[in-house]
């Protein structure tokens, strides 16, 4: 069966556990996630849930159709048009020749955030597939770290 | 009893069901999580959790244990120094006024990154906090969506 990749966005009340019901929910259905990010919508006492999974059409079907009677899950967005971006540390030893680092940042507007006695840590934040990119092209300086913050996307329907 | 904000990174084998039981471990403690993200380590099997919480530094304590009980646990960073950034996506109607925005988004490192027939979006990426006052002042614009992604954090100690 086709793997598909999905990315779901669940709107819930902040109520006790409901983190972990929905990750119940994934694992129960042996459905993996490949990143989360859950965090408060200002002024309300909402959460809003950033999913992607991977996986076959049919299983993701009954997923979404589970949260959409999770109680207290206030909306579900599993299709249509999102804006979906990522942001990535990378810690890169000092002791690295930095040719065409300045370059690199440009092109996939990064910066270098912080810098230590021996290492600087460039973030970059952009689309999930450019920041993948990053990922790649910025191995030839060899990172000691790399933090990815998973998908965040928003709804422009 | 007094409430600490607490951050802690910890990095697990991608096995079925690692959320769950995370996500259950705080649950069962009634320990809220205010942000958690995951995603996985470029390159090897693992994926790191970045998780927010605010409680007592006793129950605190209990579950940083429990976590490091927890097969497949692979590390918990739970105190030390982080570097720790946040990425927000904002929803701004272009019937808005946008005096001043220009300046706000110099000022808190964030760029326009989409826009539709009525909206424009923006991001941040930056510090936690400076994120956090960015939605405060972006407030001027009336913006019709805020996604924020939740904290990403780095161990530089």
């Amino acid at each position: 069966m086709e793997e598909i990749r999905r990315v779901i966005s669940v709107i819930v009340l902040n109520e006790h556990g409901v983190l972990s019901r929905i990750s119940g929910l994934f694992a129960g259905r042996g459905y993996n996630i490949d990143s989360l990010t859950v965090a408060p919508i200002p002024n309300t006492n909402l959460s809003r849930f950033t999913i992607v999974t991977f996986g076959s059409a049919k299983v993701l079907e009954q997923i979404v159709k589970q949260l959409h009677k999770l109680i207290p899950t206030y909306k579900v967005i599993e299709s249509g048009e999102f804006i979906e971006k990522e942001m990535a540390l990378v810690k890169i030893p000092l002791s690295e020749r930095f040719d065409g680092l300045d370059a690199m940042l440009k092109a996939y507007n990064g910066t270098i955030t912080n810098s230590g006695e021996d290492y600087i840590v460039v973030m970059v934040a952009d689309d999930t597939t450019r920041v993948a990119g990053f990922l790649k092209a910025v191995k030839k300086y060899n990172p000691t770290d790399i933090v990815r913050g998973g998908s965040v996307a928003m709804d422009v329907q």
